[in-house]
């Protein structure tokens, strides 16, 4: 493994630390590693926008090698601005690969600079550059100037944000290419530390402990790969071959979770989208591809391109807001990531807006005059712009819809669609047991990527039955321990969730990659387990418990009315009693207790909790 | 000088072959040569669009030297579908620099491809790609999937068309990087071949005759430079700072050139656009940086951003159509620069259907119900959609004026501005005689940059009055074979045409380039006589002769109603005479000599012309 960078931007002090050997082996690398930096560097209480929120960017030990999905992931660990809870976001381009490659695999940014400032990193050399001239500017053109006119090389790679991010909208991303670390308010840190861009170039080569073994266990990788029916589809939709899958079980959130089944879905699904796309692309060395260049041929939107849309946007500016206009969601999308925001936040930020004004809640006062129907696309894009530049109702909106119910009132909390002020994605939890427990318990809030139910929504690697409750507390915890291993590796989320190839090839080709043995699968889980206890020990010290462990009054009260999954709703109390035990915490307060942090090797964490009167036991 | 290489579509047949000397000692090079390259292979009476049309690319002696105001410049001459005349189109893009870096000062390109073809040239090297999935594409997309996930190589230089080039609007450009083959239809004669995009690599060194020589005669240059008035000038505003004084001298086309004078125009003007630019770029290695790249920070087009507007498009998307909305003009300028067409024919076909739709000549029966209104800001942008993708009344407006008014007939003729075919720009030819001399004589039709009359424009380098008639042939000569020999060699336009630095520094610089002697500036002017000369051979064996030496009947009916130009018109017959007699051409037919062509050494050219009964004598 390589070193840390610290960057402070209040001072503009620049160390190096080597990583301890004991750190690799009990957190391997990506989440995990970046999990413990964060956790060791900041205190709890602190304001996520403020100087003192720190972001830990890393990258795993598989990033820059010839290895299938996984080569270039890199995660960013901090502190939410939506949620105020630990937050890890993802992202896949090749600025991993690159920080790898200049000498580093963890990169902490903390303070705030006094001015708009980029940060260069070349090959172990830091530079803060003004980034006053980008300020203000779209993610799209803030890239191209700063790769082609002000660091003069089109291979730097960069992340930046766009004007939601220097508006500090609560959910705005940080645009790394094409693609984006999407949810969280990413950008809206970066936004508060002045931040406008970080840019990397390394040439430096990444080195491999057990060169032969790796790649013999790649030509494996590759041939359970190529036999997977899940490679195809995502081969040939992206993750929009979902889109139809997921309406027709039943669990599609349409018209801010009133219903979920979209009845006019098949205007929006993947294989229209597919007619559409010109060109796969993905992460080098992926045989999956399973990006998805989509452009708008004719009409009013003709022109629009985007990297996606992906399943999320599909529904989060399409069925969820009863759009079926798949070109206008495109141009939404388009609008979204060069403004900088993410676009399931801001679709369930407009399903709400869109619901409080048919409730007469908000009116054409609060609107300047705009009549917030459903299914205008011309309003959703409208308000896609007003909420990335705080503009009108859009800056009630651009704070996510916790904080917009909580200033609005009026009964509107209760159709808030948010998991500890994280936004929703794409699932309603009543219909998927397990895979809603997943959102309800996650450390970052309502996100379905942290402990995604496959066996309930796709049958993989076996078909649970997902409207029972049974063993979908322990099923909840291994699908989020299981995650929170393959985040540290950086596996790529979609072949290793669903086991398109075996476990145990993954598992081999990380010690092969790191000349470390990490246990096999068992040990692989048990370092999932422990990061997931110790991001969880974030939470805690930062207050929260077994209370904000809770979803929207409408899954608990309201049964799904109609489709595939009428009559569910989701049976909280039970769940959460099943999930806390499976977790071997005190059920009462949804706390991790002293015997199970020390079962992980996480006494210190025991320690400083008790300290804090946050160990029940 | 490098190799010529040639690219046959049709049979996908390469060559190479050597630039003879004597071509170059009379050509130099860039346009010169291209010119005569062309002259030599195409055979008269083809139709542009066909496969028999060919193009030369082709770059100068100082192409990818540390040159001021030379770099990057290279240019294309062909046939061009709007005037069916010979034609050159200059851009300033890396992608000069790649060729000659690759190890060719010129590329023919030739024939039809089958389907949808991109040829990629790396080092002596060329490979003919599959296009098929850029076919439709914007040319941002299809210049970012080409670099990044075809080619793979972000440094790669790309030369592409968007939609209009595919469906061959006559003036569809060539989008290279941010920059533009931006007049004549080049774009669409790529679309008509088929030819998607061209992509060139090279990293061979560039030779330089005398390198210490040319190190010292550049400090001279740099000093000069660094003295004009009009560097700073450019520095700050690019080509919009001359947007105000063209206004003020009464030369500013208002309302399709019914007036010359725009009283809205400082919302529009250069100082309005400097607070909105965000970077200046420019060239390699020049110190001028005229490149603006410029966005939009509020309101409806926030988020659009473009590397200009120029001068022309301020006028062609603004104050022509009587917009004062700049916002809107950069959205348009974004709009054209994506789909491929010149904002400048653009514009003035906008304007004919504006001017068209007044008068009752167009209704809304053949707009889909749009009311072609003056300043309309959302008919304009719809119109550039319209026309870009041949759709509705863009159809006819995607032909030119030229064809839309013959094929629209009922008088609409009279106010189709256009010389030759080629729309005109932003330069009322009535108060500028010499200037607008230039444009009705020009070899491509009613281009401003080909014998641009800065005397009577700026005072430049000494002022001429604009409105007398006296020496205003022999000036017109005088510019426009400076500006021949300048595009030779490639010098940008703005500096050397207005004398910001000295001609015989020019001149120098050259010598010391190549190692040859070029005979000074006498010498310069030979060269640029000779090239003019050939250039209009090439249209006399087209068919052309003083009856095409004219210009639209409003300028030669109409008196400038009011403003700093009021009264004047454009007296074409004295002008004419003037300018024949100083070329040394024969007055009545307007055709040139056996005596000037074989002072000129193109005995050759004059022999053809004999034997097809176009000499006069």
């Amino acid at each position: 493994m390589g070193k840390i960078l610290r960057i402070n931007l209040t001072d503009k002090k620049v160390s190096e630390s080597s990583l301890p050997e004991e750190y690799v082996k009990k957190f391997v690398g990506g989440r995990g590693l970046a999990a413990k930096i964060l956790y060791d560097i900041m205190k709890p209480g602190i304001d996520p926008l403020s100087p003192e929120n720190k972001m830990v960017w890393g990258v795993g030990p598989l990033t820059g090698l010839p290895v299938q999905a996984a080569s270039s992931g890199w995660v960013v660990t901090t502190k939410s601005p939506l949620t105020n809870t630990y937050f890890r976001s993802r992202c896949v381009s090749n600025l991993g690969i690159m920080l790898k490659r200049a000498g580093y695999d963890f990169m902490i940014i903390e303070g705030k600079a006094e001015k708009p400032t980029y940060v260069y990193i070349e090959n172990g050399e830091v530079e803060f550059g003004d980034a006053s001239s980008l300020w203000g500017t779209t993610t799209d053109l803030a890239q191209y100037i700063l790769k082609e006119h002000i660091l003069r090389n089109p291979k730097v790679e960069t992340a930046v944000i766009g004007p939601a991010g220097e508006r500090l909208v609560r959910y705005a991303t940080v645009q790394c290419s094409t693609r984006q670390l999407g949810r969280g308010g990413m950008g809206a840190i970066m936004g508060a530390k002045n931040l406008k861009a970080v840019a990397v170039y390394g040439d430096k080569p990444i080195p491999i402990a057990n060169e032969e073994l790796l790649k013999e266990l790649v030509r494996e990788q590759i041939k359970q790969l190529a036999a997977a029916h899940g490679t195809k589809r995502m081969q040939r939709y992206g993750t929009a071959a979902i889109h139809a899958l997921i309406n027709q079980i039943g669990d599609y959130p349409y018209k801010n979770f009133r219903e979920t089944y979209y009845p006019n879905h098949e205007k929006l699904n993947g294989e229209g989208k597919v007619r559409r796309t010109i060109r796969n692309a993905g992460c080098p060395t992926c045989m999956i591809m399973c990006w998805k260049f989509t452009y708008v041929k004719e009409g009013p939107y003709a022109g629009a391109w985007i990297d996606g849309p992906e399943y999320e946007t599909f529904w989060s500016f399409g069925g969820l807001l009863d759009n079926p206009n798949l070109d206008s969601v495109i141009y939404g999308n388009v609008l979204a990531d060069k403004f900088g925001i993410d676009t399931i936040s801001a679709g369930v930020c407009i399903a709400f807006a869109m619901e409080a004004f048919e409730r007469g809640i908000l009116t054409t006062k609060d609107t300047d005059g705009m009549e917030l129907k459903w299914g205008d696309e011309k309003v959703i894009i409208e308000l896609i712009r007003k909420i990335s530049l705080r503009e009108g109702i859009g800056d009630l909106l651009a704070e996510g819809v916790k904080i917009a119910s909580e200033k609005l009132g009026r009964g509107s909390e209760e159709f808030a669609m948010h998991i500890k002020g994280l936004e929703l994605p794409a699932y309603d939890p009543r219909p998927v047991k397990a895979h809603g427990l997943g959102m309800v318990t996650s450390n970052i809030g309502g996100s379905h990527a942290i402990g995604y139910g496959t066996q309930e929504v796709f049958g993989l690697p076996t078909r649970v039955d997902r409207f029972s409750l049974e063993g979908k507390g322990a099923l909840t915890v291994y699908n989020q321990n299981r995650l929170a291993w393959g985040e540290c590796c950086i596996w790529c989320t979609f072949p290793t969730r669903s086991e398109w190839h075996k476990p145990d090839v993954l598992t081999k080709i990380v010690d092969a990659a790191t000349g470390i043995d990490f246990g096999g699968i068992e040990g692989a889980l048990k370092i999932g387990e422990r990061i997931w206890n110790l991001e969880k020990a974030f939470n805690v010290r930062e207050g929260f418990d077994r209370r904000h462990d809770t979803l929207p009054a409408r899954f608990l009260k309201e049964p799904i009315p109609s489709g595939p999954s009428a009559g569910q709703i989701f049976e909280l109390e039970p769940l959460l009693n099943q999930y806390y035990e499976a977790r071997g915490w005190d059920v009462a307060t949804g706390l991790p207790t002293r015997a199970k942090l020390e079962e992980l090797d996480l006494k210190d964490v025991a320690d400083e909790l008790e300290k804090l009167g946050k160990l029940p036991y």
